[in-house]
């Protein structure tokens, strides 16, 4: 990068927040994504740590002028590559504003700068009797401003849907400089196109998010953790949809393979408690009250039971779940060095069966396996690719994925659920979306990014 | 409009289905706004009423070429003059494509022609047992194309949002011609910006929206409604927002002066109940069962009691409910012939009884008075402008007005939370939006429409 562009960035933010030796800016240019597939980083880039809107401002403003591409980071938590530069760029990362704006207990709503972690929020909401926010993407390092440009997911949509559903306002720097407010502490708003939702899943490629306006809520307190254990994935899914429709919905609904389970618990020096069955679903329970879980509990064992479960087994105590917890969320441990790429794919809930028994089959054409791992009652499935015997990556790995992708696209579905396009299927989600919606896309990026230097190679490929 | 275009537009529909008669097409030119402030309509506009996506198709591929405005018209329940062609126009009515494609039960999912009505829905959904969908913006002549683009709210909004939150996905037509799906049966989707979110609420500006794909939920069998009685407003509000931090939603929360309740009430030849206080709220509850019922039955009496309430009135059998309902709404029967126009404003519900005591405050500076109702538990208060005594239109209706708006806006409002902007307020929303959201918006306009055909005067004005 240029001295006088790293000069004026130092004006900026002061000397200590804008670092551009090469070893200490090597730590701002990956995310979560696996190393075989992430996307070729740039390897001139410059890191600025903004202190405020007005530094954000200042530097857009020289960005826009230089036309220099802008990637901003946030927890970079991230799985598709997201907030690496493919481009020499200038890094904005967010880590510093990280203020706890308000909780505005009357009005049930949060307001936060943008480098709030969900843990600095969890943590802040504790203090306050009874709130908390549900939507929980795994890692809580993640923060506000990348929750909500990725519009995070994670199991408990289930119950409480993603990140598009609880934001209500925005403040966000456009890539000339200009600060814009949009929504705010407000319920109903009609006003206009929703700039807003527009932002929402945008993955850094229109604006910077510098503050959130987040919806919290009551903290249900009683929870519990079930296993149910069938001998078909068919069985399991219906079991799913007939508690959807009850209406006594979960927190979340996760299946993996039985070994997955079983090997894991293993690892971890436990035992899979679900001998009996070959598709065990988890199914954890948060409700307000404690007649409302014993409800809900009574309800969801009579559904299974009539749909061929064996004995659904009931955690109750705090420690009993984080138990069967730490095996759903440890077994990336079991897997992480048999698999060379890992997928998002999701399509309806009444598909799931089919479209996970389809996977194997399709592995199995290739004399390969496929775990899968979902949130099945979101239709959300992540299964991977396996290296070969000798550790290499199958040269069918494409071809494979491609079937697998068909297969999904056939049954009315998405290749990323919750993840995003990010730099790793900037070029395939042209398939999903089609020429038009892809075209109407690049008009409205071009309306609001007429430079192209928001976060360029997401969403569509340079 | 030219014979060639009526011609055409013959051969798309079909003779019977393209009205050029003045006379006939007068019945399709406006909506529910106040007749003082509707939209001047062009005098010369051909109705269509295709029955098919395919014949859409055809009609705006005409429409195009020709470069001939189209106003798409569903159930013309709106209350912001969109649906009024200002310019001479193809008026698309979407009566005939009305049929239910699909109710998904597996998936809880709708899928519906744009001209369906909410009653056809609901009368449908009764055919299943326990489904329903809860959105309900009062007329139930609503379509769900209608209501999709306008992102209907309603009274409900407090327990179940509004549109927004419901629609999985649309089927669409471009202004070109172009058919395009939209989202699907999907709960998590991430595959580029959010075409679907961006339609809802664009008030027919940027497409036709032929079909909606819709959430669809189990039915809550229980419901009560409560009359809570105050002496001051702010203690009416205080119990709202406490009420809702308790996590027992009520499906909706209404606010009326005391005086249109008590002269409703008379006005029907019945009694308003409630004989103390001065600040009476109706708040309706739904729940899945008896005993969830009870408890916010119990916890709503203890709250408001708290913030003193007088005697709470409650009302569990269907009639009573239905009594007290009915008077709710048929206020507007009482006052239509004093109110030459009404409002649509939304703030931060902790803002509501700042903002209610604020716009009788300024109808008092100017002699006259404002009439409030309001969903208060979302912040969306519908007041008025009342004629002179001697029925004229009093000169300071505008500079009243506007003063409404700055209260409005100071305290973080919106000048529509529900009605939408269409063709009423399409000068005044620059003021609430200012100049680079609706340079973004009159650029995302020409992305989808670079001929302006669609719905011109909508949003912006001409």
């Amino acid at each position: 990068m240029e001295h006088e562009i790293i000069n004026r960035l130092k004006a900026i933010t002061g000397d200590a927040f804008t670092i551009s030796e090469k070893d200490r800016v090597e730590s701002y240019i990956y995310d979560e994504v696996e190393e075989n597939f992430r996307p070729t980083p740039s390897d001139n880039n410059v890191v600025v740590k903004p202190d405020s809107v007005d530094q954000v401002v200042e530097i857009m403003k020289l960005a826009n002028e230089k036309e220099i591409p802008v990637v901003v980071r946030g927890g970079a938590t991230g799985l598709a590559g997201g907030c690496t530069p493919v481009l020499p760029s200038i890094i904005i990362t967010m880590e510093r504003m990280n203020r706890i704006v308000e909780i505005d207990e009357k009005n049930m709503v949060a307001v936060l700068e943008a480098g709030v972690t969900l843990m600095d929020l969890l943590e802040e909401l504790e203090k306050y009797d009874g709130l908390s926010f549900p939507v929980h993407p795994g890692d809580e390092g993640a923060q506000m401003g990348g929750m909500a440009v990725t519009n995070a997911g994670g199991a408990r949509a289930v119950r409480h849907g993603v990140m598009r559903k609880h934001i209500m306002g925005l403040e966000v720097v456009l890539p000339n400089g200009e600060v814009m407010e949009l929504g705010g502490k407000l319920i109903k708003n009609n006003a206009g196109y929703n700039l807003l939702q527009l932002i929402l899943g945008s993955e850094g490629t229109l604006a910077v998010v510098t503050k959130v306006i987040l919806k919290i809520y009551p903290k249900e307190r009683y929870s519990a953790t079930l296993i149910a254990p069938f001998e078909r994935i068919e069985d399991a899914c219906d079991s799913v949809m007939e508690i959807l429709k009850s209406g006594n919905i979960p927190l979340a609904v996760e299946y993996m393979d039985k070994r997955l389970f079983v090997d894991t618990a293993k690892m971890l020096g436990m035992k899979w408690q679900a001998e009996k069955g070959k598709a065990d679903i988890m199914i954890i329970l948060s409700e307000k009250t404690e007649s409302n879980l014993f409800e809900t509990v009574r309800s969801i064992n009579e559904i299974c039971q009539a749909h061929n479960s064996f004995e659904l087994l009931y955690a109750g105590k705090q420690s009993e779940q984080q138990e069967i917890l730490k095996i759903r969320s440890q077994h990336y441990e079991l897997i992480k060095d048999e698999i060379c790429d890992s997928y998002d794919m999701a399509v309806p809930v009444s598909e799931v069966p089919d479209f996970i028994l389809g996977l194997k089959k399709l592995a199995a054409e290739y004399n390969t396996g496929t775990n899968i791992v979902g949130h099945i009652a979101d239709g959300n499935v992540h299964n991977d690719m396996l290296y070969l015997p000798d550790g290499s990556i199958p040269e069918y790995a494409a071809e494979l994925k491609q079937k697998m992708y068909n297969l999904c696209l056939s049954m009315g579905g998405t290749i990323t659920g919750e993840h995003g396009v990010g730099k790793i299927r900037n070029r395939e989600i042209c398939q999903q979306l089609g020429e038009t919606q892809v075209a109407l896309m690049k008009g409205i990026k071009q309306v609001f990014d007429p430079k192209g230097i928001m976060n360029p190679g997401v969403l569509f490929a340079e």
